[in-house]
């Protein structure tokens, strides 16, 4: 990393716009141009959702997120309860176990002091039922209109096994791909509340921790190669991300890939694709194909993983393109989100 | 703790005010009637500005704090070098070598990346300086008017030596009472920028990373009884809390304390006391009487300690209450700050 001089990067746009916050191109960008150059080390460059860092003898998960949802409250989950799945979640996609969490609050000034107070016990829920304990944290506030109610920001710190070793990078040509249940539920449940949408029943987030469904999976092959919540950008997102890192191809089937009807309904009325819809209580897993059976099996023990299905494969053709076989027998390349398909969805 | 029926808590105010983000006393109302009934556990009950915890045998520092200050460029500093040096000094003040920092941006859309560029620079410079790693980062976007410009969190991991136990519990009648130098530098800065006072020449903000200084000084005493960096309510509000939390008085002297001639100046026309004003490169220290003398020499050997001073020390008399010695003779008990002195000073 060359110090001293270090000029502007050439970003496509000069100003930040909604979509540099999306996980697609635009987010990659400013990680690439901007962040790595300033930041970069070889624990940073890894790029995956979580830092693995020795400590002391200690190989620990490290990671941050921030939640800026709206609204603050949707069905089957709130900003609280998300800001602790979301960072449990992260930790657990290392194989890790979520131990410690802390919690900064912005808030804006005006905020209902019952708001927070539901908020706060949701996330207390929501660290319990991930095992977390949250230990420390700060408040700061800022005037009426510099905010907007609530951000949360989550740290955590989990406890890595020796021996594990889970990475975008180690996607390698025969590798099976899973996914623990159905796509876009998140993604949609946030939309059809903001756009007022009932359709017959309010599309509830699929929010949860999954730190017990990896230990599952982790008995069952120690030898995960990839784990990814698929997030910002959804399940194209996270393959397409994948398959550029490890400089693989990924094949995948369009029908294998489950959708709730009502979720498929809210896309095509709202005009989205679930496999780029935010999910935060679903996993995609690559793993060695001759693991993959039992993996799945393990997975559908799990309450998180009772749906879980193999979605398609790895191939040394096409690196660093994932491609899915659609339902009437075409083949479509899915390209990585470029910008913002759904702002403050998490 | 007790689970399930949860009351919302009776604080003085039933909205958020500036006044919660103060580090005052509606900070503690927020804390102790709110935040610690949810997820109060034995580590987060000791309420310093970090979290001890055990994993695997290393002994862990975690801290986490976000940064709303404007204006986002001051004389000294800028919200990027602020943000990582006041999570060294959270993770320093516990004793530990600071190691690890994450960042969560949280950018307001059409904040130019000329200005996201100089600020991450800054962060790159300020994380050089304090012997850190940034190794795990999150960006989000909120549309124009529900943020201001850039938001940061950073939160931050060291490790601490085992023996070493320094916890705001810990103050006793005897302990001399330490300040590495002046105060107000950073709060006036801001106000002063703010206000666009010029006074022949800016005041520049003390920010700067302090756990150079405090490796020297547990050299000197590895018994040190608390460290603080006295920050949002400046050392009263410090002096404050320590006396407080360990139920013993604190005695200080009013002629002791070191204040620059153009802090003192800007305070008296802004009518603020520099003793609520906030610092971010000073400390507080409480030690065992005989080991003073040996501290304050090591500290003023360290570039950041060069005007400690003795400013008074820890009494078993009036207990919870800080006084202090006036210039001219009287005796003035130290209020805690109620609300806010100086909003969106860090």
């Amino acid at each position: 990393m060359p110090f001293g001089s270090c000029p502007l990067p050439i970003l496509d746009h000069k100003e930040v716009l909604l979509g540099h916050g999306s996980g697609g191109v635009l987010t990659s960008q400013l990680i690439e141009g901007l962040f790595l150059p300033a930041f970069g080390n070889p624990i940073l460059d890894r790029l995956d959702d979580q830092a693995v860092i020795d400590v002391e003898g200690a190989r620990l998960a490290f990671t941050t997120d921030s939640y800026v949802v709206t609204p603050l409250f949707f069905p089957g989950g709130d900003i609280g309860s998300l800001a602790i799945h979301g960072t449990v979640n992260d930790l657990a996609m290392s194989g890790a176990r979520p131990l410690y969490v802390s919690v900064g609050f912005i808030l804006e000034e005006g905020l209902p002091i019952e708001d927070l107070h539901r908020i706060v016990l949701s996330m207390r829920e929501a660290a319990r039922a991930s095992d977390v304990s949250v230990v420390t944290g700060d408040t700061k506030v800022v005037g009426k209109g510099s905010g907007d109610k609530i951000f949360i920001n989550t740290s955590g710190i989990g406890v890595l096994p020796h021996g594990i070793q889970i990475s975008a990078e180690r996607a390698r040509p025969g590798d099976a791909v899973l996914l623990s249940g159905s796509v876009g539920d998140h993604g949609m449940a946030i939309m059809t509340k903001r756009e007022g949408l009932g359709l017959g029943g309010a599309i509830a987030s699929d929010t949860a921790p999954l730190h017990g469904l990896v230990a599952r999976m982790l008995e069952a092959c120690p030898d995960l190669h990839v784990l990814r919540d698929p997030t910002r950008g959804g399940v194209a997102g996270v393959l397409c991300e994948i398959a550029s890192r490890a400089g693989v191809g990924i094949e995948i089937d369009e029908t294998a890939i489950p959708v709730r009807e009502d979720v498929r309904g809210a896309c095509e009325i709202l005009g989205f694709d679930p496999l780029y819809v935010a999910n935060e209580g679903k996993l995609v897993a690559l793993v060695p194909a001759g693991s993959a059976e039992g993996v799945l099996i393990a997975m559908r023990e799990h309450e998180r993983g009772r749906s879980a299905v193999g979605i398609g494969g790895v191939t040394a053709e096409h690196p660093g393109v994932v491609v899915m076989r659609t339902a009437i027998g075409g083949r479509r390349v899915l390209e990585r989100p470029y910008g913002e398909l759904l702002p403050r969805i998490c």
